[in-house]
């Protein structure tokens, strides 16, 4: 799958700061998974799930960590295999050439700020008092609202929709579909029917976040919801109005934090799982899939489960909710022999 | 955060019904969180877990209900804060004005009717036999499709699609992203693959519904899929083919409600949860968070879990369910008892 | 509802393989629910649960499988009712005739190719090097990235997103709003943060597949995302970087499967429920709605539950899970009475 000329093994172990075992001289010319590489293919082996298959791929070398040993094979061996895979697909696949340039298409309002090389795509709309950074990229179709900020190097990929007045940060990648600063659901309820709050906050993307497909954050009510710089959010994702995160977060897809939460630094939410609101999450603390917090986190907390509970705990009520029907059957058997018991002792006496 | 000049306290109470104590000549300019509040901000507690934030707050005034003290400060007392919080920021923060105009940059088929004063997005694509009601803003980017009707004083925000035939009522709020009328998910199963049941139905949606970012309801089978007037509904909702929602409706963000099924009035749904499809619910039920319905339900009930059940036994139950490996390890402890026991009435005899 | 002319029930009935009891010579002019159905339609009962409205039907005639009665009623018996009803909506609602051209608003780019009879809306953008197959359908405001390629006969709705490079099937409908091709969520932890792993396989959408409105399926990190021929996904499903789905899979709202995950053919996956990373999924595989699969699963599976377990078992614990607190308390109560007996004896003795 490379799109380009090959390289040694011992070129590219250096560059990443890795080490070869077996042959350096050997020519690669792309990176592809273990069963689809060929010769000239570098492939790649961290999960011990996937040794069988590394043991019998057709790739020239293999990358892997110090750990792993893979008798007869070329290996790139790296401390940090992820990240070195990281740099040897962007060697491989360099990134396609921006196009600087605005599309006679793109509707940009005449008060809007327009950086330094922007490229704005067809039928994208930059409306009043909106600023696009240096070098960023609005793609076709986006909706950049009034008096929203797009900083430098960010690329928000086709149909993104920014709300009026929505920040977003330096060097962020917004996927195709997402939208940042639709109103918080808030009510009021009154005897006719549930009145509308008017969502008065604002969006504030900090710099370096990653927002996947057709996720959306909604701005606050009256402050701002607030992603921290270097978080990074999968697809289909909800956070709502007034919710804080902190630094390099991951929220995993389909998950969903709810109005007002605070979560800390290095938040960690799996798959499906959801916080509920106006709790205080604190800094490095990871939540399994397809669960739900419903109370506030300290630090460094690990959890699961429906109420979410300390995930350690969490794994052995499973191990025993697996056996309930056991487990009553085994209360029954124990009556039983009580009654027999009783009887006997009322015999006794 | 207010947009506009300063007004007293006591304006500012009379207008919204609510009551001052301390200085009714305090100059508001605009409202803001406890936290960020300064001396001519009004704030905002009702929830008890924010007391402490409001008695080291810095705003001006807090907005509170009757049964809150905060010594020492100045109070806006009102016996619906939700209410009144609402009318205060429509107070300071006036709705941009409208734009009535159709873009030029819109196509609208020639015999798709428009209303008085509707605003017409770039890039929207209205078709034809569409009909946009009186002070309609379709949003740039949005399509309605043949045959469908947006209602008057709605609000598509940009990128909405209506498929052909979708009925919106007047007064909604779509928000950006969402999808209606779609088709539903029915499939027949054949021996060479699942064939396509053509979905025909349309989707209706009454008057004063929201619908939030990236939402979708799809149409009908044969009826209509059909959401009750004033019903609301977050980010990422779905709801299926040929459900019918009453009236004043809350779904919450990421829940969704299987085919066919049959929803009363008042109906709230909180994240992350779902109801199956066929099931009919009563009036005014809830189900809580993460939560899934598999059967009926009858007027006022209140359910959790998966299967939902009564939400006080639910609760009753989790309690329980945490601590099932001590349960389990109870259970073992009593049978080495009544062996203990055994053993003695068998010596004895 | 029907859209056109009547045609007599047993021509209906000879068309779809079915026979009729009753008066063959009815005059059926549309598909109607057993509520809305008048003299002229035809309705159609299989789900027991509505046997009642069957009864009380104003319908013309009503569709059914052999296994139904309805005395005094029109029937249409068909041993394969779905199919039969896919068929008669066909027949009543044929599908609105296509536009084949390129609308003068749709950027194509110089080097695309497009076959014959293709349709493009408008505000839709084809990019260098794409191709869109004959009689081909790409809806107002898509996005179709570099080198994209949509089969024959396959139907983008309006405003749906083709990262560079994605493969589209023929005879597939996407639905409004989906994304294909968008980077997977592939990060390598390093001491400054989140570093992104670029990712460079693509998404490949076979033949007949059908994707729901918002839903969103990731490129691979390296290989390809495949979704098998003849699947079908329903709304705000996300299908994660490097899954290959086997054919004729059913991933029903809601749903998530995770990345690397390698699914057999015939998969049906329940609303809300998900699958984790890196498992195999064998064919024939059924997973309950909300519920979680963590492990690989043999051939014809049928799980429920978080984690996932065998249906029936699963059944039972989720009978015993509702009446837990009476199982706690029906072990305290035999604790107390091992104590009673422990007592006498001690007595005794």
């Amino acid at each position: 799958m490379g799109d380009s000329g090959g390289r040694r093994l011992d070129e590219i172990a250096e560059r990443v700061g890795g080490t070869v075992v077996g042959d350096g001289a050997l020519e690669v010319r792309g990176v592809a998974t273990l069963e689809a590489a060929g010769e000239h293919d570098l492939a790649f082996l961290t999960n011990p799930k996937y040794r069988a298959q590394a043991e019998r791929t057709a790739a020239g070398a293999v990358l892997v960590d110090p750990k792993t040993e893979l008798p007869g094979r070329n290996l790139l061996v790296s401390a940090h295999p992820y990240v070195a895979l990281a740099e040897i697909l962007a060697l491989f696949h360099p990134e396609a050439p921006r196009r600087p340039a605005v599309s006679s298409d793109a509707r940009v309002a005449p008060d809007a700020v327009l950086g330094a090389e922007v490229e704005i795509g067809p039928f994208a709309v930059v409306e009043n008092g909106a600023s696009v950074g240096d070098r960023a990229t609005i793609g076709a179709g986006c909706y950049v609202g009034r008096g929203a900020r797009v900083g430098e190097d960010t690329v928000l990929m086709p149909r993104v929709v920014l709300y009026a007045g929505t920040r977003v940060g330096a060097r962020c990648i917004v996927h195709a579909g997402v939208v940042l600063g639709a109103d918080g659901f808030g009510f009021a309820p009154t005897p006719s029917g549930h009145r509308k709050i008017p969502q008065v906050g604002r969006v504030v993307i900090e710099d370096d976040v990653e927002i996947g497909a057709n996720s959306a954050v909604d701005r606050g009510t009256i402050g701002d919801t607030v992603v921290g710089a270097g978080s990074k959010i999968d697809d289909l994702v909800m956070v709502a109005h007034g919710v804080r995160l902190g630094r390099d977060c991951l929220l995993v897809a389909q998950s969903g934090i709810a109005g007002s939460t605070v979560v800390g630094d290095r938040f960690t939410i799996a798959g499906q799982s959801g916080v509920s609101g106006h709790v205080r999450i604190g800094d490095d603390c990871i939540v399994a899939a397809k669960s739900a917090v419903f109370e506030d986190l300290p630090d460094r907390s690990f959890v699961g489960g429906v109420p979410a509970q300390d995930h350690r705990a969490w794994r052995r009520v499973q191990a025993v909710q697996k056996r309930l029907p056991d487990l009553r059957n085994e209360i029954r058997r124990l009556g039983e022999r009580i009654a027999a018991l009783e009887a006997r002792l009322d015999e006794e006496e």
